[in-house]
């Protein structure tokens, strides 16, 4: 079985180096022998073994009837889109991590796989090494899917657990993931949430079958926590995670991505570092937790390997995973009810007891400042109770 | 597609509900509707619906050439053994939740399934509702697995959660686990470890791909675990659980269950009451945590049913699972190195001073007691070190 392996970056170096080190456990799982044939990418790599199966033109792959399946580690919308069409057109099974084309294109390729009995395989693309996609789609397939809260950026989950750990400020915390190699020099994506967005939107469309749209989740990243909600949090035995939640009932799904306070009593509190852990909440099987590394070269490129045993094994048959490309019209997240950590000037005070439930009074020792955590209620009636306040923060809180 | 449930107890019941419950959920799942054509059971159900569709003679179910799918949730050895060869033999699929006979007869019964065309599948026998068989399987199929490291007995952990959280002795805790209906009223395959012993030998094969047999894995239960053990592994910041390991290293394997002190930097440290938690370590992934029900009728159900969605998918397809009936021989489990708390009679201190390489001491306010734990050595050179000492307590440690 011939494989292709669209991009050498850190996962795609991560899958040949994984294909080469297990070498035998691969060939027992997929009945064959695994054997990478060609490697793409634009740049040289001197005096790696990879020279030898190089190539710059992704037709050489294409092209190539000996190539059954592709990793394609590339990332990026194009030219992944077109490559993975493509192949997928030829009957070649691809598998990939890339959520920016899963989350936006994966409905399209999963019908033509199924068209031309070959399989599109993404486990990778969600929570790094750690299985969700599969266990969704082949395990919890007996259950309504109610609920599932996760932490699926290891790099705001690195930063926040720095801050509170050493209590260093968001933007020496971001330096510090940077210089470590756990946030990319341009850290967009994962700070304002779009990272975990994809991935978000990748699980609603799963457990929905059909397409949730990345604009259309609310997001909130973590660029405004500040150290002094990092310190509130932990006076209220609380940490701040970014948590993406999916919900379900009635027939209808609600999905934001957004900075939470949490206590111990939840799963995902202990959840530190480049961690990630998805929390899967059925209505037969009670509540599940998937913790491991959220990405990293080796686990995620596991999960690509993993796939390609599986392609390996559905050689022109199809695994029908179901996602259809209509649109889903989510629920408006102002209903969904939380406690709220605010913060206000010490002024307000008076006012904002007035105003809002307060359930638990926050000391920092600010004296500027008054904070607290109100009762439960959602954000719809928060923001009516919280007009005429000058909120310094807000972070829902699940207490 | 016509299922038959033999047994109709908590986990069958368990079954029957959530095949009703998730009727629509279970037909899109598996691509047919799913229906229960029997229950066997030799009892009556008067006013139970189940009634119209009980029988008392497997017969019925082995030559209805309309049943596809059999869920053998009777549990122990006879006559579960002989009605799923049987069945096997027939063309029809199994799935269970019996431990102890997949640790028995798994390799015999996968092979029947592969001889005649259809399945064996046992999701429901480790961990509950946590889906561990079919992620080992089919997702963790690129890695070398070199630990799973678990909590698979609820029981015993709702035993030692009380013990801790709420200062009980262990017949308190365990006669209170049997009012709550977490304990069975002969409660010994779960205190004394061999119902997780069953677990451990089926993840063991699993991984090994060949047999490895309950009485070859060291087993010490939660019996000898007092008040005083918990008070001390409190002061020591740890928590006992009763462990289930298995470790793989240059092809050797070793397994045992017993008690062990776990510290909050260890996943398992979080898992309480009668949740269960599996942590695989594979050389690509890195380490995995999954934590869900461990036992309970609807989550037990959940993995059965799910079970039975793939066996529809799969009808007359055998999917292919390695375990030959060869025993493995497992390596000594004195070459395992831990830390050990120890407690002995304090006229000993000096002499457990001298002999044993203590790291910390212990203190519980027991002064007729010298407690401590050891720097990490192997079993055999504690026991060697200990020798002489009238040890009241030795549970190994992972700190």
């Amino acid at each position: 079985m011939n494989i292709a392996i669209l991009g050498f970056g850190t996962v795609g170096s991560g899958v040949y180096e994984v294909l080469e080190m297990n070498r035998s456990k691969l060939a027992g799982s997929a009945g064959e022998e695994l054997k990478v044939k060609y490697v793409l990418d634009l740049r040289e790599f001197p005096g790696h073994p990879v020279m030898e199966i190089l190539t710059h033109d992704f037709n050489d792959i294409l092209n190539d009837p000996e190539v059954d399946i592709i990793a394609e580690v590339m990332g990026g919308e194009n030219p992944a889109y077109e490559f993975s069409k493509k192949a997928l057109l030829a009957g070649k099974a691809v598998c990939t991590s890339n959520k920016e084309l899963v989350s936006k294109h994966g409905a399209e390729l999963l019908k033509i796989a199924r068209e031309h009995n070959t399989n599109y395989f993404f486990e990778a693309s969600v929570g790094g090494g750690i299985p969700i996609i599969r266990p969704l789609n082949r395990c919890l397939t007996a259950d309504d899917i109610l609920e599932i809260c996760s932490i699926i950026n290891g790099t705001t989950n690195y930063i926040l657990s720095r801050m509170r750990d050493d209590g260093m400020d968001f933007d020496e915390a971001l330096k510090e993931a940077q210089d470590n190699g756990f946030a990319e020099r341009n850290p967009a994506a994962d700070i304002e949430g779009l990272d975990a967005v994809r991935k978000t939107a990748i699980l609603a469309s799963l457990v929905n079958q059909t397409q949730v749209e990345c604009d259309d989740i609310y997001t909130e990243g973590i660029t405004k926590i500040t150290a002094a909600d990092i310190a509130y949090a932990g006076r209220l035995k609380a940490k701040i995670k970014l948590v993406s939640l999916i919900r379900r009932a009635d027939g209808r799904t609600w999905a934001f991505v957004a900075p939470m306070m949490l206590r111990k009593d939840c799963q995902l509190y202990h959840v530190d570092g480049v961690f990630n852990a998805v929390m899967v909440k059925g209505n037969a099987v009670g509540e599940l937790v998937f913790i491991g590394s959220g990405a990293g070269k080796l686990p995620t490129a596991s999960a690509v390997a993993a796939d390609i045993v599986e392609a390996a094994k559905h050689r022109h048959i199809n695994v029908v995973t179901k996602w259809e490309d209509e649109v889903l019209a989510l629920a408006d997240t102002n209903d969904l009810e939380y406690n709220y950590f605010v913060r206000v000037p010490a002024e307000q005070a008076e006012k904002a007891k007035g105003q809002l439930l307060i359930d638990e009074i926050a000391d920092a020792g600010i004296p500027a400042e008054f904070a607290f955590v109100t009762k439960r209620m959602n954000f719809g009636e928060f923001k009516r109770r919280s007009e005429g306040l000058d909120t310094i923060s807000v972070i829902r809180a699940d207490f």
